[in-house]
């Protein structure tokens, strides 16, 4: 690798780290970062804003002024080449003046999908593309599920005993994971476009499906699957995001949370929910928080019964991250 | 620390390391560790051999020879003082002529309990004691619960599915885990003087409970927990331990292994045996191998119903170690 090319990957992994605020607080549009480099210092450094706008190029291009002329624009996703409510960023990086820009990944909304790099290109900016693409795809697993699959990116997360249990026969739950792990559950609500949870747990717990104990810029859809009238949740406010009610099948389900711009789906259960999920093949990540206690088969289990006769049915899983959380084990799993 | 305590440290980490090779082939015994150090260098290694004897520090004076006379015993446990089958170690230390001796624990069973110590102090042997005791201690947990508590050590092993899983309703359970955790499932075993399952499990799998791809020197004790005659599972020969039937409450049984001087017991499933084991507070460590599918609810769960009704009677376990083995999640908790 030569010094540029270095240079290069090191600049965009400053942009995805930017990227990454954006992620729950975006849809429908991408969480981008863009870092602007001028003469080896960083002049300029933007994000996609809670709601979608401004977007990354605009708000460093803002921050940069001036010295955005004869720059280097790192930009984690191919800037955005359709006039909509403000011009294209595209548009923006060439009135600018920047020199060069380097991309991760190509957009794949019809919208833009190589016209953001064509114009750059016709404007005669030197133009690297592909640059930390798998680790930009990564980030933005949900925007390209929506675009290319039509629906979001689909993350269930199970947090139980060593035994795969979530609550004693009579329902008590609390307390199986500790309070580290318990946070860490809001860390990630942050990063979801939308909590879903099924009719049951809605009517049983009454839950808050919002994020809490941490700052976030918007709260999460709160999405409810059940053909029955909600229950009694928190009126929408500051505090708690839209409540949605969805039913079908849970393909239709994610393609209506699709078509409306929902990106990333955090299902928190219950277990019926969940096993419908795991057999319609939508479940893309697993998360597991696994608290040192073996509760037994009277216990309730996390997923729901399935159907499935064979171990050639069941879905597999890859294990991506594992970590201690207080005194719980952490754990993520992508599909294969 | 000075320079002595930290090399005293070092030097009993060795010996540790050295005793650490007998657990699972010298029970009725200690797995012990004895390093001889004169001027800086190790001049004898020795650790309990297969059986039970040699002990550590007879083996390690023979590979001295002279070079004892002078030097530093670093001994993972206090070395025996009764005359049994052969004259006790202590009295090997003092004859061999060594200046100074290390240990790390007292040795608590009644016929040595500082005697040995006793009888080195006599000797004008200078003592010093307690060093890494507490590593020492969790090496040596199988022998100090044998005489302490009058059972073995219990560690019971859980390999299933991210929802706790071990089996499809019709009982297909291969594969799960990969052949990585499998493996390392063998390496346990060989620490271990016995194997242990249920009855209804001998009978389904006939399972061969021995260690396999890799050497061991002794192979396990297998242990069937039944009431009936033993199903047929293959004789007792250079491949399989002694076959053992054993029947009664949990406490009855280990405290009846326990007399027969079983030091740490490896308990494989099947799910009924491991809840009464649970039941009875008598699980000391759990080894969790899981693997990324999450199999659902008409599965077959490993812990069979304990009877539990509340939270609060769940016995917990603190985490002490987790790692990636092939594709699947190892983990190992301990008794709080
Ligand atoms: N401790 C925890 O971590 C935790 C987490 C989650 C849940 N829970 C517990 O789990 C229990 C509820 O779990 P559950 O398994 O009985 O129910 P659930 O999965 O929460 O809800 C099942 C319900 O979802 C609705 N639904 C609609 N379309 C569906 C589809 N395609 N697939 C599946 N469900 C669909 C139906 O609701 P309608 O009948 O309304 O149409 C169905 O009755 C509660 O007691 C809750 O407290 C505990
Ligand atoms: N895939 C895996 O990793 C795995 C591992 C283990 C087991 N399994 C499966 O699990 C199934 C068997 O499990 P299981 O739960 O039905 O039975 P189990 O725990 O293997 O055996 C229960 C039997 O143990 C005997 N027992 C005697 N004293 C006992 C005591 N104090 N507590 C508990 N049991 C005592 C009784 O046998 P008697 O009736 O003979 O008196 C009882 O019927 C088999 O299908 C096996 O293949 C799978």
């Amino acid at each position: 690798m030569t010094q540029d090319t270095t240079d290069d990957a090191a600049h965009m992994a400053h942009a995805l780290c930017l990227a990454r605020r954006g992620l729950g607080n975006v849809w429908p549009n991408p969480a981008v970062g863009c870092v602007l480099v001028r003469d080896g210092r960083v002049v300029g450094r933007g994000w996609t804003q809670p709601g979608g706008r401004p977007h990354a190029e605009r708000m460093a291009l803002d921050a940069a002024g001036p010295l955005a002329a004869g720059a280097t624009a790192y930009v984690t996703l191919e800037p955005c080449a359709h006039f909509g409510r403000t011009p294209p960023c595209a548009a923006g990086l060439v009135q600018s003046g920047v020199a060069r820009v380097v991309t991760a990944l190509t957009d794949p909304d019809h919208r833009v999908a190589g016209r953001g790099h064509a114009m750059l290109r016709a404007a005669g900016i030197q133009l690297t593309e592909g640059v930390l693409a798998a680790e930009a795809a990564e980030l933005q697993a949900g925007f390209l599920s929506r675009i290319l699959r039509g629906r979001p990116f689909v993350t269930l997360k199970l947090a139980s005993s060593l035994d795969g249990r979530i609550a004693m026969a009579s329902g008590e739950s609390q307390w199986i994971t500790g309070p580290a792990a318990r946070a860490h559950v809001h860390a990630l609500r942050a990063q979801h476009d939308a909590v879903m949870v099924g009719g049951a747990t809605a009517r049983a717990d009454l839950p808050q499906l919002n994020v809490r104990g941490i700052r976030t810029p918007q709260q999460p859809v709160r999405i409810v699957v059940s053909r029955q009238a909600l229950p009694p949740l928190a009126p929408q406010d500051a505090d708690h995001g839209p409540l949605w009610r969805v039913e079908g099948t849970p393909a239709d389900i994610l393609a209506d949370l699709g078509s409306r711009g929902i990106t990333r789906v955090f299902c928190e259960g219950g277990g019926r929910l969940a096993a419908s999920l795991l057999q319609a093949g939508l479940v893309d990540q697993m998360v597991g928080y696994t608290a040192g206690l073996a509760m037994g088969a009277d216990a309730r289990p996390f997923v729901g019964p399935t159907g499935w006769s064979q171990l050639a049915q069941v879905p597999r899983f890859d294990l991506i991250e594992t970590k201690v959380i207080g005194g719980d084990l952490f754990h993520r799993w992508r599909a294969r």
